[in-house]
């Protein structure tokens, strides 16, 4: 049932399990090409509650030793995994544009992002503010009472879940953000791979282990799992050896997950990156001057990657008259041009045609992409509603999966201010302003704030820039934990908590808050933030 | 139904709403002096559903403006409070003394505590760090793509509810560390008064009111509510407008608050400080020079105000010995010689005595306080048993609110390490370890940061010091969110979520992350700390 992993690069079908190769015993999944609805080999068995168990106790022997490791211990942990993942070169983007059906130069982006994100996170364990690290020295003669030695640091939660996502078969998915931000943080992580790219979930499997292997890290720092979301991922989010869960998918998936979490005798974190239609404000200057530009870089933004995006913008909220009639006749021209590209899986396909068929019925469709009898793709389309419509229909506010997006009249920028009120929270919201709308703009961004992580202003949402102050995140249902961001550096933070040392022996403390800052780190020392 | 707070330190019985007396409706409820079982007026009328939703959209409704407030405002807001908590001088401390039970050198040093949090926070505030500000400068000639101009600030979540202490009536309670933190971050703060004390509440909400209407915050920025956890606490928790929530009281009260948090529509992040019994570790070579000076001081931990503190003693675990035995009969000794003191209800000392009968059961009694004819007074207790009992014993893991106690003894250094292992969350552990006891003690750090808050080498959990570096908090059931604390100033991060600004105009921009500096903030630029 178990071999050693050996050849980074194999497809056997296969689990693995702290290093080791093990063959699931329940149904068998293969990836499937959706530009041709092609089977893809090997065939992939789902693992068991069996399987988990295995997987969170190697996490839980692993924790101790991981946890100790130093910060450039993991940095170059992660670096290899980096680099290993681009050394599998042609062999994973061909089996991820296969699976994926996404065409090469955007899987080539995304091992890119994929390897950025991880050295992204190495820069931070070198460069240690994650420690918040923090000293309030003993004051032995202060009256009444004296105080006592006191120092934090933040330690990691313990193992976490990871959960693939479909939409990146890459960047968030066996080695994505979450993953990269968890073993950062000193945590274990058990994968489960999402069965829409399985092929491309070993591989990347295979090269986290063999970094785990080659810089000596416990074999328990990383397992892959194959399995249902349903009985293997609930069984992964309740197992008492998972500390935090890190999840992107669908709405009720993440719900059911938060659900299972809060259900547990030790309830834990969960980072479930859900919904979000990412509202678009072309104010009235704006569309005066470049209705029609505005209109066709929309589409352009709408359709990128056949509409998958989290970010992808599928909500246009602007007040009626020419500039917003230009602006949905250009983008509808647009769409009507784009050449329909395949989605991720054939029942993403059928739910973007059921979503589309929904909003047809609730709204005027004004828009269309080219049809097509390839299989599984995408056609893209745009309705038109008004304010009031919008605001009384729980339809039109959900989130169509895909290349879909409702454009809200609104009367005056008065009904742009209330429809804006009464939106969920969202991951991204964008605006056009032109000078003559800064006074709107300041108005709508106090209440885009509240509503959402990221507030663009030109632009649009699709890409996520990978950095320090990038917030990839929102209220619900945009995400189950607003406090937090799934992109960019600050992400680490989500899996550790800070614990306080009272006068502990200088030869117990950790080095973070040692005497004489032997890490170097920036520390707030009474309060002031020092390096001395 | 309703007149305007005039008067600080009257009490008429009365609910504040967004500045409005109002009278409820519903059981009246009286504070008891538990020294005397004297019932004092006035009577308190318990608010119902309509008073949360009048209390709830006031908050929202000030929200806005309030979170306007500069950083400098917020800052001369907390410190009126401030000033007015300590004008109530001798009139609330004979209130709170007489509603608690506690002696006048506690009260005082409560209020002193109480104000000194304030002003915590007002530093915080005028400090700026807790903006969290971070600036990724736009890269226009990048290739293949130009990065935009990122920069990121944290926001306020929204109107928080609070859920005053019984056993501190001040410092956590209606102007306590979660009330005063949630303000700091520009959230608007909706109290439940806990019915233990309030007289009490009133004062304080009143000098809170005062401080609103001086410095100018919008009326809906505080309001303070009599009634049960039960029905207006649910009605609090589950209320669209209400976005976090802070709560320090029992196990069952805080895992009843985060059920109704998590099934509602939008769940949202709760703070609940609820059971721990803070081991102590004894080591043996403590053990054998002091035995006898250690038992004598967990003694006076153990009692210190009636035992009703989060952080209060409960568990000693040491291995079996002459050192062990000496501690236990100075333990049991100083125990014997303490005066019994009266607990802060009928109800807690009802419950204390159910808690030590239980115990009784399950343990051997190995030292009591003298009795007492007087009302709800605490006789501590002592118990001991071996280390597989207490393994397999759910009775003797839980809290008993009170000065109550239970030795394990173990057969050595690994069984203690096995029984640190098991235990549940904590928020605080203590080790008593001498220089032979460091290699023992490095290996108990190891596990103690993985279950506890706040970790102590010597001294005594009791007391918890209002710094920078402290940490209130630790894994569940000890609090239902580890990774905060809600005691410090890092408190402040509890009530902020970040928010991404994507190439917004420099008019627009706040002021934390604008263009120069101009708060002159510690600032991460492009991922290094600058105040440039």
């Amino acid at each position: 049932m178990t071999a050693t992993v050996d050849r980074i690069g194999a497809l056997t079908g296969q689990m693995i399990i702290a290093g080791e190769l093990v063959t699931g015993t329940g149904d068998i999944v293969r990836g499937i090409d959706p530009a041709t609805d092609e089977t893809l080999e090997p065939g992939y068995a789902h693992g068991d509650t069996d399987d988990v168990r295995t997987a969170t106790a190697a996490a839980a022997a692993a924790f101790g030793p991981y946890r100790g490791t130093s910060s450039a211990a993991r940095a170059d942990f992660l670096e290899t995994i980096a680099t290993n993942i681009e050394g599998l070169g042609e062999t994973l983007i061909s089996r991820a544009c296969a699976e994926s059906g996404l065409p090469v130069a955007r899987i080539t982006g995304e091992v890119g992002r994929t390897a950025g994100q991880l050295r992204l996170f190495a820069s931070v364990l070198r460069e240690g503010s994650w420690n918040g690290a923090r000293i309030d020295p003993a004051m032995p003669s202060r009256a009444p009472l004296p105080r006592s030695d006191i120092r934090q640091r933040k330690v990691p939660l313990g193992p976490v879940a990871v959960f693939g996502a479909s939409n990146f078969p890459l960047a968030f998915s066996v080695a994505g953000g979450d993953t990269a931000s968890a073993l950062a943080a000193g945590c274990p992580v058990v994968v489960k791979a999402h069965d829409a790219h399985p092929g491309t979930s070993e591989l990347v499997g295979r090269a986290i282990t063999a970094a785990v292997e080659s810089t000596g890290m416990p074999a328990g720092t990383f397992s892959l799992l194959f399995g249902s979301g349903r009985s293997l991922g609930t069984a992964l989010v309740t197992d008492p050896h998972i500390k935090a869960v890190g999840f992107t998918g669908s709405r009720s998936g993440g719900t059911a997950l938060v659900a299972a979490a809060a259900g547990r005798p030790e309830p834990i974190p969960v980072y479930a990156e859900m919904s979000s239609i990412n509202p678009v404000f072309p104010l009235p200057g704006a569309l005066a001057t470049r209705g029609a530009d505005l209109g066709t870089a929309f589409a352009a933004s709408l359709t990128l990657g056949s509409g998958q995006f989290c970010t992808n913008p599928g909500l246009v909220i602007g007040v009626e008259g020419a500039g917003l009639d230009e602006f949905v006749s250009a983008a509808s021209a647009a769409l009507a041009a784009t050449e329909p590209s395949p989605m991720l899986t054939p029942n993403i396909a059928a739910s973007y045609a059921e979503g589309v068929a929904a909003a047809a019925q609730s709204a005027v469709t004004v828009g269309r992409g080219s049809s097509s009898d390839a299989p599984n793709r995408c056609r893209a389309a745009l309705f038109s509603t008004d304010a009031q419509t919008f605001l009384e229909s729980t339809v039109l506010q959900q989130e169509v999966f895909g290349a879909s997006a409702l454009v809200v009249r609104c009367r005056d920028a008065e009904q742009v201010l209330a429809v804006t009120a009464a939106l969920e929270g969202q991951l991204t919201a964008t605006v056009h302003a032109d000078d003559t709308d800064l006074d709107v703009a300041g108005r709508l961004l106090e209440t885009l704030e509240l509503k959402a992580g990221r507030i663009l202003f030109g632009g649009w949402p699709t890409g996520v820039e990978v950095g320090h102050a990038m917030v990839h995140g929102g209220p619900s249902p945009a995400t189950s934990d607003s406090r937090s961001t799934s992109v960019g550096s600050r992400a680490i933070e989500r899996f550790l908590r800070p614990v306080a040392y009272q006068d502990v022996p200088a030869s117990l403390l950790p080095s973070a808050i040692a005497d004489g800052n032997p890490d170097n780190l920036w520390r707030r020392v009474d309060g002031e933030l020092t390096r001395d």
